[in-house]
């Protein structure tokens, strides 16, 4: 504990701070990589966890030329930056029809729909997939649902300006789940069985979810891939089994301004500003030690238990967790794995590396 | 529903804004101002609720020339805003002590310390406040603890750039509980006691948190209030009676992007990264109706269920809510009323008033 307050300090950690592991991305990227094209499929990895050019660019050294986001803003940052290929993995919005327009004749950009009003509302040039509800029941028309899919392609076909490109599903209760294998199957499963229903074999299947991709070696059935978070991964996927603690790549550093041993706590300036509400059932997140290798071991005994606005409160639990807490005082420096680290990532403006550069990240206006 | 949706679509709104309800905001902050001057108390408003310049200029427009913020780049912020007596009511962070000197070299700056590491950590010149504890215990030394109070009195005053102005406290747990007039005046007691005990009358007594400043009109034995939520309020201080319906002022409109009748639901682009995942028993957020003359009434029915980092699942229940969503389509506007508008306001780089004008807030880097 002692050793990463020190190396904190001599990376120039003064407030919250989001660093990031670079090595560990890259060997992240690598494989999945490597195991989309073992597998025969496109990576398209979603880059809503990241948000960042910088990281882009490891992406794109690694061979990868397409990408996902989740919002128009996002999606003219990286054609900013240079991705001539995005989706838009959200359900489009009619009411930003004018502003995908302007993006359509820039780049080629797929967008997503499950309704006819959208559909209707939809300029022109764009790839247009269908989202298919593989069992997540939050956005998609359920996968056997197949007069409104049909409904939905014929659609899309009539619409000269618009390009039926296939079916597209995100498996979010892959989340919820200690089967997670068994939901990638089913995922792929219901794509398949929604595209033969639709009499149009040349449609393209995609999916995406970090934890479903991590579980299965070979993705091959599907044509895409979007998995997202395992660029970073944390404590959920950790939780969810889906990642080791040596693939956690991304954590907030952060000054203790208080300290209570009478009381088990210390307080950190890290508050759900930069962490998010996330949680799990032991907290908002985990204390990790920090090597001269790079991001070391889960701290045994220390828990994000509480948070405010922009206090975070620690709780050291057992022996070696209280020893530490005796030991520390206001000034010293600690490292946090997040919860979800897509939505503390979305509280910071730029990561840092753990060689001091500074990567600026997307932001909302 | 449809009136709402429609004043939303001509005020401009396509996808996820933060919507401020002037007229509201302003005549609660005469109310607070008000009730200052009545109870002989100097009003001392927490700015990390609202974090925005203009808004700032209300509270001044309204007599307040003092404020609080909760990290040194508000307090750099808001002196650059004209504001030049604040207080940073977060320990003081010694990794920060050189910002901290320049910016003290700049506006009568005060901070608080619980801890004498802190305390030999600060340059100056600064006006120190000790934090004491008076039940909430996340930060500050316990009231009743008189020991390490009066150590850290002599502490300070025995610093030369550092000048020792008061007790300061901020009742926290005045929000987990239904007594919330007696967590006042408890709050009160409380410092009155530890300033006894430290045999120091001239020191200040200084507390904060709206819903035991909401729920008591008089404020004296006291010399300084810091509550801040109250310019917006939120469904949490609605839960704990705080406030009314009529107070809310703070409010996400957001676009429809899809519509699931069968399990009577519709999702919006408006997620995690837009409300943040603060929660109530009956989820993070409700739908709030938009007249000609501002904010109006609670939908009933209609809660927002879940939240992922984009997408926001709105659920509607009973036979109105059921007949409002049949109605509903992809590309209409909602406006949601957020649970903690303090996260809900740092998630966005400004504010849109109800006459269109756009109001940037302080980001941190």
């Amino acid at each position: 504990m002692r050793a990463t307050s020190q190396r904190l300090a001599d990376l120039g950690i003064t407030r919250a701070t989001l660093l990031v592991d670079r090595a560990r991305c890259e060997a992240k990227i690598a494989r999945f990589v490597q195991r989309a094209r073992m597998s025969g499929v496109a990576l398209r990895p979603h880059f809503k966890t990241h948000q960042c050019a910088a990281i882009g660019e490891w992406f794109r050294t690694a061979g990868v030329t397409r990408a996902t986001v989740s919002s128009l803003g996002q999606a003219a940052y990286f054609a900013d930056h240079g991705w001539d290929d995005l989706t838009l993995a959200v359900p489009a919005n009619p009411a930003e029809a004018d502003a995908l327009a302007d993006l359509a004749r820039r780049i080629r950009l797929g967008v997503i729909v499950d309704h006819p009003a959208t559909v209707a509302a939809l300029p022109g040039p764009l790839q247009v997939w269908l989202e298919v509800d593989v069992g997540d029941a939050r956005t998609g028309v359920p996968w056997d649902d197949h007069a409104p899919l049909a409904d939905l392609a014929a659609r899309v076909e009539a619409a000269p300006t618009l390009e039926l490109v296939g079916l597209l599903a995100h498996a979010g209760h892959a989340y919820r789940t200690a089967h997670r294998a068994a939901t990638f199957h089913a995922t792929r499963e219901r794509l398949q069985a929604a595209r033969s229903h639709l009499q149009r074999p040349g449609l393209q299947l995609s999916a995406g979810d970090t934890p479903g991709f991590a579980a299965v070696p070979d993705w091959s059935g599907l044509d895409e891939a979007r998995p997202g978070n395992f660029v970073f991964f944390d404590l959920m996927q950790l939780d969810a089994g889906a990642c080791t603690v040596a693939d956690l790549a991304c954590a907030v550093a952060c000054p203790v301004i208080g300290v209570y041993p009478g009381r088990g706590e210390a307080v950190v300036h890290a508050g759900a500003v930069h962490l998010s509400k996330e949680r799990l059932d032991d907290g908002y997140g985990r204390l990790l030690g920090l090597t001269d290798g790079g991001f070391g071991d889960l701290l045994p005994g220390w828990t994000v238990a509480g948070l405010s606005q922009e206090h975070g409160v620690l709780a050291a639990t057992g022996e070696a967790a209280r020893a530490q807490l005796a030991d520390l005082r206001p000034g010293d420096r600690v490292l946090i794995a997040p919860v979800h680290a897509c939505l503390t990532g979305e509280q910071f403006g730029s990561y840092r590396t753990l060689d001091g550069a500074e990567l600026p990240r997307y932001r909302r206006s």
